[in-house]
């Protein structure tokens, strides 16, 4: 109800990475300012911010608008008047500063997780809340950084790192918190999608539709994790561990990618009725689940054949709650920056 | 994490209504018993029950099993062994029994809301929680009830009002918190789209559909206030209460009903690649929002357009979290009455 709030909270926050989702965020948190404060109770303090130039940290609060002028004017945090510093890391960052709560939005590195696994244990270790964007993390220490953050009364969220600004792993984790997910389908890869979406429906060749996703922004220069598979792989092991109980790893997912696909044959899928996506799958045998990631012939009436370019979509079914499904629209990083903050608001917010 | 709950809440409850929903509430409490103390760190008391031939009531708890039992051997709960009452209404238990919560699951009455209202007036008013399934208290006092709960220090949890279990309300409410949604829409009565599919699809007159929609359980014996539009209507107020901030009466829903059309004008729109879906709808105005529910010729590719008969849909465009979608595919009452323990977790239970 607006107006019924009479206590304001207020977070201090640290924000590792101000790349595109990172700095989405910042611009968001300037824009939602006045519902953060009168509908859901909570002042959000920028204390600190990290990139590869240094940090820039201040007790009192940074400016978010001053960090995303300085990178879209092509500078790095380290430039951030008086409070910007070039011979601090991140970790040294987290270790030091004033906050309760800490944004991780760094480069997804699958070799050994860091930079953002180190500031993450660190922040644990302090009992600082965690919010991540960053699947790196969970993919390589899913279990051990749980039992860290309870060990020291502390939160970890990580619905930015499934889908995009889809709420897949919060609608998995807590809207079927009782139920038995016996298997989900999930297009969790916008690029791949893209790709082929673009592919089945303009007749491009793999070539021509990668160089179209990597013009809108939807392809990186280096697009292997993408369409070889392992990024939808690595958010499948987060769903398998955070909604199915299981504690899969990476190595143990059947991956596929979309490499080896031409035009005729996705165009020869929709003479016949049919949709090629690529899918990340969970199913249950046993007492385990069996997962892969791979292209999939796809029913014109599956909920995820359907699915634009710029779709991503998960599926979950289970015993008691029925077949339920989401997907969403994404054509900016925004939405990933508001899954962001729709697990701050899940910490930390009053329900309007 | 699986055995890392040590405190475990014991919730005491009274369910008012065991029909369909509320007797698959019952079933679903006892089929998830170990995981909600387990998992999730709660034990459910059924500390009373009422339907139209009395109360139950036990501050050391009645048996779900047995409820559940003499409602399919046709007795009503008053039958149940020693602490059966013939001559105590729903509203006495509420205002005298011992419990935390109260589970609101008795017939829609839009004329004035009882015996619904006055039992969730009572319990606010005594602190009580809770969680209702029955839209009506809310559709003709939604303001007043909100308010009463916070007076009261108590909570209201509403999720299965809307499109039985789909989260539609806390998807919106909890997961778009922060997000300006300038329109949605939905296919949220069951009954309607099963009809029109069943025309659309197999070629069926209305009063065919009609009659294979009560035999498959998916429409009462009286249809009206589903295919007439006004059981959409209503979950739209309550959508326009909760998730856009709007305060709207149902007065104000320009309501179509879907009786007027034929199996031949269905099958000509999907000669023409639409499909004809009831469709309820919120568009922003200006400082308002504009509410319809009326048959809508939407092209396949709209999210809603390929929902099939047992199927309810939502779909939510917003500023800055994309355009979201979610369906369901539900084929009992199980998931509605799934939604209710939803709610019951979203107050209680400690996220896994």
């Amino acid at each position: 109800m607006e107006g019924a709030i009479e206590l304001v909270k207020t977070v201090r926050l640290l924000l590792i990475g101000a790349g595109n989702v990172g700095r989405h965020f910042l611009e968001l948190i300037t824009l939602k300012r006045d519902i953060l404060h009168d509908r859901l109770g909570l002042r959000l303090v920028l204390a600190g911010v990290a990139d590869r130039s240094g940090v820039a940290v201040c007790s009192a609060g940074l400016d978010p608008c001053r960090v995303v002028e300085l990178k879209l004017n092509g500078q790095g945090v380290a430039a951030y008047p008086r409070w910007g510093q070039v011979d601090v890391s991140a970790l040294e960052m987290v270790e030091t500063a004033q906050a309760g709560l800490l944004l991780e939005a760094s480069p997804v590195n699958l070799r050994d997780g860091q930079p953002g696994l180190a500031c993450i244990d660190a922040a644990l270790a302090r009992g600082m809340d965690v919010v991540t964007a960053n699947k790196a993390p969970l993919v390589l220490a899913f279990p051990r950084l749980l039992a860290l953050a309870e060990a020291n009364g502390a939160q970890i969220r990580f619905d930015a790192t499934v889908a995009g600004g889809l709420p897949a792993v919060n609608l998995g984790q807590r809207d079927l918190a009782m139920a038995d997910v016996y298997r989900l389908e999930g297009i969790l890869n916008l690029t791949s999608n893209y790709i082929l979406t673009s592919m089945a429906e303009r007749g491009l060749s793999y070539d021509q539709a990668l160089a179209h996703a990597q013009a809108a922004g939807h392809a990186e220069a280096d697009p292997r994790l993408d369409v070889e598979g392992w990024d939808a792989a690595n958010k499948l092991v987060i769903l398998a561990h955070s909604v199915l109980h299981y504690p899969a790893t990476l190595a143990e997912v059947a991956v596929q990618g979309i490499t080896g696909l031409t035009a005729e044959v996705l165009r020869q899928a929709v003479a016949e009725g049919k949709r090629v996506k690529l899918v990340a799958a969970a199913e249950r045998e046993g007492g385990r689940y069996r997962l892969a990631v791979g292209p999939a012939w796809l029913d014109a009436s599956h909920p995820l054949a359907q699915l634009g370019a710029e779709q991503m979509g998960i599926v979950y079914h289970t015993d008691v709650c029925g077949v339920i499904s989401a997907a969403i629209v994404e054509e900016t990083p925004m939405p990933t920056a508001a899954a962001m903050l729709r697990d701050v608001l899940d910490l930390y917010g009053t329900k309007s």
